[in-house]
């Protein structure tokens, strides 16, 4: 192999936690971005093949997580009515990109000088 | 809950890839620590509660995505004679602690501005 083959880079991934756990992580955060998108928690899920236990579970935590809801159930239930994000569901996501952004770039300025 | 309970944090993970893959991650690095404590990948392996095939696996892959080896096998086979780091391999586990202070100082630093 050409030394080229022994180019290293640093590669990770990260979420959001708070004392009592996960908070935010980039399947959450795409959750909020398609209720966003298709208004109701049961289309979100539907969307990306997850059930609607799960999406439920994962927005409960996001709630209950966060001093403000995330999102919004107009009635909530089982295929019940709109879903809708709150402000600080909009805040969440602008915050989860920007740190992915910081992740990002450090990894990479990392991996700039990484020699054995 | 009171509004320390709100208090985020960024975690997160990392390894170190060549673009073969995956080269160190802390998996590999505490084996590789084992093995110049034991002197024997069998050893090392039992420490960790890891196969002897899996142990030897991971050493192999290390081997194969550095210029030069970082474990170097007196015989090799199993329940064979000894192994011992060469120098890359002191480098290599050297390079991923130094990486993961960073890494650790990046997360506590972009822990301290987040806020929804």
């Amino acid at each position: 192999m050409d030394s080229s083959s022994f180019t290293y880079q640093v590669k990770g991934r990260f979420w959001i936690e708070s004392p009592q756990g996960t908070f935010l992580g980039i399947g959450r955060v795409v959750l909020l971005e398609r209720i966003r998108e298709y208004g109701s928690i049961s289309a979100a899920a539907r969307s990306m093949q997850m059930s609607y236990r799960q999406a439920w579970e994962l927005v409960n935590s996001m709630n209950q997580h966060s001093q403000e809801p995330l999102v919004h159930s107009a009635t909530g239930g089982k295929g019940g009515g709109g879903a809708s994000l709150t402000l600080t569901g909009e805040k969440a996501i602008t915050l989860f990109w920007a740190v992915k952004q910081d992740f990002d770039e450090f990894l990479a300025k990392r991996s700039e000088t990484l020699s054995l």
